[in-house]
Parts: structure tokens; C-alpha cells; sequence
């Protein structure tokens, strides 16, 4: 067959004189020269094939039109929990485009739904679009948006809720919605690392294992369910203020963070939990009504600055004359920076500006008690945060800030553990 | 016996009615609150005892006093090779403070290797001091006495050599020397995350592996060589461009990212590589003096911005107005940031800095073409910095502008593979 027989997103098998490939015509576009073309093997990766070593080209599947996905109706069980959905955006509503060999946004909350048919076999599911945002575009406001989303499902019966969200940033929405919200139903931002039109897509598997958990788990809380590990078999349950996106394309690219995932949640809706009950307390019991608050109050001019050899003190004090209300430092090792620092940092607290510590080594725990370095930051006023994630930090610290702006309070609330995000020492030091 | 009798700083043994504890008692403190006492246990930590609860104590061992270390001679053995060892300070040099339960850096070079007797039956050692800094304080003006110190030394004989340095900026050195230093010697950094006077201390051990790959290693370049797992039994080699702290306290810290460690040595000199030699294309072969390369300029004027919810684009206003050259943002997933970053980003490339992209996932690739987020980057001329590490990126971008201010110059640079930074795809996309 021609190659200009076949049209760009067709299914096609192509023999060269270096081997076999089968694969999606891509368009020509600036990924391939005149000498190229591109097809995306079934893995999702494009590869280039130069033109004069093919041999043959055989169409294995004309390129399918855009298909129109029929909502399906739910009918409601009553032998069966309510589990709402609510849509935020990100790759796990995305599709590559065969035009642009990129991937767009394309799935509603509806679509999403009606694409899995598993899941209404697991409750009685509705869905809603809150935006359709991938997460790198997500601010602040977005969290008290998805906030408020969830407190209504919840308050209009929902049992459990499952928040689609792009995973760029949704260990940071994961956190804001730990401090935002006391839930007697399980939150659960879940995702997608690849595209669902991929054959390597875990869009499909990390939704029904979500939902398996929004329905049936035995504690409330906000989570983060995905991919556990490379095969398809179960899914993490990782604490809403410990988790981090740790690898930029693998599927199984959430950690907990300084613990244990609390558990595993599978397809087939079997629970595994890997942590014992006692680990369980700053997630509410499970339907108690009366326990669902909503408290969003958030100051958003507070920044992250991680620390790095060269790094000027005027960088600190330019944030001071923006207005900046809290600082929160990703330093070195047991939490420390530069000396040349301390001047900027002692004159930001001095000024009313909250600053805290939390380490670049991701893992660990600050102590700033051990060296020099440490002790000046502490008696500078820098408040030290022991083990948690430099980004929950962050984001607690502007909800802290939403509710104080007092020195010694802000340091109270930062220091308190609220939703999983510290494990104090056992031992003085 | 009775408490007031028993010197602070001396070995003792507590029995309490809540059990029985050994350490070093420590001073009282802002620490400690009258009711308590404080003991530093073999493992360093230190713990609070209540007072009331102590039924007896016991005296296992006075306060030592400073011990004056002997400096031993090194005699000059011609069947063994010369490595020197340059100090730089950091918990390596460092000990407890028993005054303030601080660790304060304490050893010079010479007393560094007259505490390690084992250095002196790998090689003829010699030792030279470059400053003593904990490796927060170490700035980019630091790398470049280091790089001149080590360039001293190979070209003085050196075979090997050793650069004992803080773990806190270890691998922002590793990096920097990198590129600074074209060698035909082996230049091996290590130090220790435990001060020498804890029973856990890795100090000795990670000084021994690193002389041991220093006298034995098969081929040349930067190296960090530290703890390879959480007991005694060997040391990782790591590339110096791929090297990072991941955890605040563990002895098994340092890990290389996005890749294998290079080997493993163990204190009797077992050297086990673990990558091909295939692997280490970028590292000079040993003893070809006449590859023995300086190159230390460098721009100090470039900043690391770790990319998060609510940055505001001023930021990077702000570091234009302020004349930096250069910038690598630590974007998200893939190489992303907030599309409300975007013009403030054109700007700054349009007004000649140089911007960079990598991602806070730390593992894995930014992969900028995926979604119209990154191509609206790339086309903005951010430069993807494929799979280096954030602070490889920086340290990097420092030394190309250093070299050249034309950015399609510095595009190039920042995307050759000097030092093992950069592992390209092997696949189209």
C-alpha cells in the first residue's frame, strides 16, 4: 500500500529493512523531517522511521472517527453506597491529538464516567465538572473550589468522593484539601500519568480502584490512589499530606513520603491495609455526619524557596517588600542555609513574615538542634517542620495564614498536626 | 551516687522506674527544664529523663578530656600510589560540643588522617586543608578554590584524589567540578552524616571506600562516594553529576538519580563496578596527564526557581530586574509551569537570560512536546534539560554562562553532555 493512501491516525504495520513496527500514523508535523514519518507504537512512544528503508506498509485499522460516547443513564441501587465524581481536569481526561501529537483535554465528568463502565457496578455514581484545568494551571483559589465541590457531594449524601485531577500538582491540591475539609467520607484525588487512548493508559485502572476505595473504606480522609507499581494489580492509598509525584512519567510515580502508604486498594474492590489502626487518627470515622467542616480561609501570598549554593539574601527581602506573609525554605540536610541568609531571614521575621523549614532531601526530617547553623535559624524565629513535605508545608502555611496573623498562633498551627502531615519525635532531642 | 558529683560530659548509667538507660550526660540546656536530665545515647540521639523517676546512677566513665591527636608522620612507600586528601570541612571534621550538645567542625586534614590509621596502608597519603565550612555556607566562588586545589594536586602527582566535604551541597560540588576539571586522576568526595564521636558514625568508613576507589579506581572523573546501605558493609560510587542527598539523616543518604551507581567499594579495597564499561565513556581514562583540564569560569548571577501553586510571575520579573543571566525552573511533572508564568518567562528570554526547565518529580525526564503546556515553553525558548537534576541544571547553566552570553551558544551547551549529566532518549518523541 501508498503511504499517501493512508490517513494520518490510522492503525499501520510497517516493515523496514531493520525490523518491524506497528503502530498510529502520526501527522507530519515538526517532530519528522521530509525523510520521516512518525507512528506512535502501541507503549504511547513516537518513534521516526526513515522513509528509504521501508519496505512495506500494510493498514491494519482506518483511522477511527471521533466517536460519540453514549451517557449511559445511571440507575440508582439502593443496595449501593453513593459515590459522586467530580472532574477537575488532567491527562486522566485527556486524549492525544492526531494532529498535533500532543495531548488535549477532552473527557467531561459524564464522558469519564460513561467510558468506565466498571463503575457503576461499584456504586451509584454521579459525576460533576468543577473545571477542566490541567494541574500545572491549578491555583490556590482551584483548591477552595474543589473544596467547596466535595463538601457539597458530601452533604448531599455522597459516602465517598473521587476527585479526577491532573498529577502535576495534585499533591499540593491532595494537602490543601486535607487542611480544608473534615470529612466523614473518604476523599480520593486520583489521576492518570498516561493518556486513556494509549495502550499503557492507567486512566481506566487508577478511577475504578479510586472509586473501590471511595466506597468501601473503613475510614475517612483525603487520599491519593494510584498506580502502585509497574503492572497493573493494585493501587496505593497514600495519606493526603504525604504523598509527592516522584517520577515524571512513570505510572507508579506517587510515594508516600516519611511513612508508609496507609494501604492497597485493587480493581476488584479487595482493601488492603498496611498500616495499623492507631495510624489512623487524624482520619475521621467514617459517617458521622456531623463532623463534615468546610474551612477555606487561605493566604496566598506565601512562597517556597528552595535553597541553592549562590542563592542571594535580597531574594528574601524583595519577597518581604511584595507583601509576601509567609516563607517557607527548602533548605539543606537537617534544615539549613547559607549564613549569609540569616540577616534577610531574621529582618523578614522581624517584620511580621512567618518563615519555615523544611529540607530539600525530600526525605527525613529537619533538625535544626545539631549544628550552629541550625540553632541561629532557630532563634531567628524560623519555625522548623520537622517531617513534613516542603510543599504540604507550603500549603499549610497559607491556610494558616487565612486563620492568624500572629506571630505565636502561626507558629502553634504550624507546628500541630492536623491531618497526618507531622510525626513528632519519640525522643527529646 | 549523686548527681551534682558527676561531671557533665561524663559516661553514665541511669536506672529509672521506667527503665535503664547508658550515655553521655549532657549539660543542662534550654533543652532540659529543671525536672530533667539530659543523656546522649550511643546513638547519638539524646534523650530527656525525669528526674523523679531515677532510682540510681551510676559513674561507667569520666569526662575525657581533649585528647591530643598525633600527627603521624607519613612515610613514602614507592609500591603504593600517592592520593591526596583535601579537607573542606563539614560533619566529616566535625564532633559533639558536650558544652552545647552541638557538633562544631574540630579536625584538620592532617588530624583527619592521623585519626584514620587504615588510610595509610592504601597509599602514600598527604592532606591539605582548603577552608573548614559546614557545605550550607559553601558558595559558587568555593567549587572554584576546590577545582584549583584538586588541579593542584594531580598535576603534583596526585593519582588520586580525595575531597572531604559537608553532605549538605555535596552534590552541587560534585557537579561543579564536573565541569570545572578535566582529570586523568580519580577525584573522589566524600564526609559523613554522623560526627566521628558517635558510635554510628560513617566517617571513618566513607574516608577509607573513597581512598580505596581513589587508589584503585580504573578510570578517572568526579565521584561522590558514600554509605551504600543502612549497615557497614560497603560504599556507593556515584557520578558526581547525578548525585543527590535524598534523605536528612540516614547514612544512606546519597543516591543517584535517573541511573545506576557507578560500583560499590568496600574498606579492604574490593572495587565492584556495576555499570559496563561502556557506561563511562564520560569519565577521562586514568593517567593520561596530558588531559589534565581547569576550567572554572562561571556566572553566579543564576538563580533555581522550584516551581508552585500561587508563584507569581513578578518573581521572575524580579530576577531579570535584578541581572541574572540565567535561570532553571524546577517545573512540574513533564517541564511544566502555570500558563500565567508564560509571558513573564518570554520576556525574560527575550531580554537575553537564559532559562532552563526540569522537574521537582527529581526522577525521570522532562518531556516538553507531550502537552501544548511544554511547546508553549519550547517555543518561548525555555531549554528542556532532559533528564539532569535540578541542581546539576544550575550548577551547569553557572559554568556555560560563564563561557558564553549568546544564547543560541548556551542552548547548545546546556544540552551537550559534558559529564554524565545527561542521558539522551534513544527514541523519537
Amino acid at each position: 500500500m501508498e503511504l499517501k493512501e493512508i490517513k494520518e491516525g490510522s492503525l499501520v504495520g510497517i516493515e523496514t529493512t531493520e525490523g518491524a513496527y506497528r503502530g498510529i500514523l502520526m501527522p507530519r508535523s515538526e517532530l519528522a523531517d521530509k525523510g520521516h514519518l512518525v507512528i506512535k507504537l502501541d507503549n504511547g512512544y513516537n518513534i521516526g522511521i526513515e522513509k528509504s528503508k521501508i519496505t512495506q506498509i500494510e493498514l491494519i485499522e482506518k483511522k477511527r472517527e471521533k466517536e460519540e460516547i453514549e451517557l449511559k443513564k445511571a440507575v440508582s441501587d439502593p443496595g449501593k453506597v453513593n459515590v459522586s465524581i467530580l472532574a477537575t481536569g488532567g491527562t486522566i481526561a485527556s486524549k492525544v491529538d492526531y494532529v498535533t501529537g500532543g495531548v488535549h483535554s477532552a473527557f467531561s465528568a459524564d464522558e469519564l464516567i460513561s467510558a468506565v463502565p466498571e463503575l457503576q457496578g461499584i456504586a451509584n455514581i454521579s459525576g460533576k465538572q468543577v473545571f477542566n484545568k490541567f494541574s500545572e494551571n491549578v491555583n490556590p483559589g482551584d483548591w477552595v473550589k474543589i473544596a467547596r465541590a466535595v463538601y457539597d457531594e458530601v452533604k448531599n449524601g455522597a459516602c465517598g468522593v473521587v476527585v479526577t485531577h491532573g498529577t502535576d500538582t495534585m499533591g499540593y491540591t491532595s494537602a490543601a484539601l486535607s487542611f480544608m475539609l473534615k470529612t466523614p467520607a473518604p476523599v480520593i484525588l486520583t489521576g492518570a500519568q498516561r493518556s486513556s487512548d494509549r495502550g499503557s493508559s492507567d486512566a481506566a485502572m487508577d478511577l475504578i480502584c479510586a472509586a473501590q476505595f471511595a466506597a468501601k473504606a473503613d475510614f475517612a480522609g483525603v487520599f491519593v490512589v494510584m498506580h502502585g507499581e509497574p503492572s497493573d494489580s493494585y493501587c496505593l492509598i497514600h495519606p493526603g499530606t504525604r504523598v509527592r509525584k516522584l517520577h515524571s512519567s512513570r505510572r507508579d510515580a506517587f510515594k508516600t513520603v516519611n511513612d508508609k502508604p496507609l494501604g492497597k486498594a485493587d480493581v476488584n474492590g479487595n482493601i488492603e491495609y498496611l498500616k495499623d489502626s492507631n495510624s489512623y487518627r487524624f482520619f475521621i470515622e467514617k459517617n458521622k455526619k456531623d463532623r463534615l467542616e468546610l474551612d477555606t480561609k487561605l493566604e496566598e501570598k506565601a512562597a517556597l524557596i528552595k535553597y541553592f549554593p549562590g542563592l542571594n539574601p535580597e531574594m528574601i527581602s524583595y519577597l518581604v517588600n511584595a507583601g509576601y506573609k509567609g516563607i517557607v525554605l527548602e533548605g539543606t540536610g537537617l534544615g539549613h542555609v547559607n549564613e549569609n541568609l540569616f540577616k534577610s531571614i531574621k529582618q523578614a521575621i522581624d517584620s511580621g513574615v512567618t518563615v519555615a523549614m523544611t529540607s530539600q532531601t525530600i526525605f527525613g526530617r529537619v533538625n535544626m538542634r545539631v549544628y550552629a547553623t541550625g540553632r541561629n535559624l532557630l532563634n531567628a524565629g524560623v519555625i522548623p517542620c520537622e517531617d513534613m513535605l516542603p510543599e504540604t508545608a507550603l500549603v499549610k502555611l497559607m491556610w494558616v495564614l487565612g486563620h492568624t496573623n500572629k506571630a505565636e498562633k502561626a507558629r502553634e498551627m504550624m507546628l500541630t498536626n492536623y491531618a497526618g502531615e507531622i510525626t513528632k519525635r519519640t525522643t527529646v532531642e
